[in-house]
């Protein structure tokens, strides 16, 4: 091999272990940090818990899904949710819906407008036992948000709820 | 039978008679005026289509659930939606909420109160030919409204919307 063929072929070496590194999945990035939690298979099917709108910095408008164990808990009114309950949380940005407006009598009508994030609330009361049970994700279009203060802050801001809430926001909206 | 046994008697069977009608159930009251609609089965575990929030008089914030024909429909973007497609759209009393807001860093955070009503739109386009195909009805506390202008004011907003829409407000929410 001349010196030549030597640096194509170093090249095309190259260039193919840059494009594998390129398509190949960032490791974890399909679970979140510090709690493992992965967005659950077939979730955007589970039964509607309730609805909300964040206003202020969120600006948001969401819906909340449960998985089984989480829906009987919820309709039952069983605290602390079992394990292997798990909520899902989508959000989209709050946006008003002019095509709708231009139906009703008054402009009144706000809408989904692109999704936000998705975030994953899952009791396991022994692997989650530092948190009161409960592990926690955030999801941008289907990939896990590795940022670690974030998920520690979900955390943080569910643990101000009182105890015969179980950390959870939602109530069941029949 | 000496006539006090008889007035007696008759009157102990008006009584029953009168029990008997405050008991029933009124006729067709689990179907909507001039559609027949229904409040289907199982409805409120059906998929999530949307969320939103209807200001002014309506005050409301809503879930769009439908069924499998009509999901499927929503997400592969097929219109006209297939016969057999029925959207159920469940709407509560807009409201803040303190518990959320003394938690969050602002007053920013407004849940589904109590239940409002449920419409419910279904796919028939022979049955249901001179209103695009959908036939309408309006549910409180699991029965039918028996309001008929009401109902066919359902018709006639819905008949508003351009025609790619199929007469349905509601865009999937990924």
């Amino acid at each position: 091999m001349n010196r030549v063929a030597l640096s194509a072929t170093l090249l095309g070496g190259l260039v193919l272990a840059l494009s594998a590194a390129a398509v190949a999945p960032e490791p974890h990035r399909d679970r979140s940090p510090i709690f493992g939690v992965k967005l659950p298979h077939g979730y955007r099917d589970w039964t509607l818990i309730s609805v909300a709108h964040e206003a202020g910095s969120n600006n948001d408008i969401r819906a909340i899904l449960g998985n089984r164990l989480a829906v009987r808990a919820f309709r039952e009114g069983i605290r602390p949710f079992p394990d292997g309950a798990i909520i899902a949380r989508l959000a989209w940005r709050y946006q008003s819906s002019p095509r709708n407006d231009a139906v009703f009598p008054a402009p009144q009508s706000f809408v989904a407008g692109p999704p936000v994030n998705v975030q994953v609330s899952v009791k396991d009361s022994r692997l989650y036992a530092a948190t009161g049970g409960w592990g926690y994700g955030q999801f941008e279009s289907g990939r896990a948000n590795m940022d670690r203060a974030l998920v520690q802050s979900c955390a943080a801001c569910h643990a101000k709820l009182d105890n015969k809430a179980d950390r959870v926001f939602t109530d069941y909206a029949p």
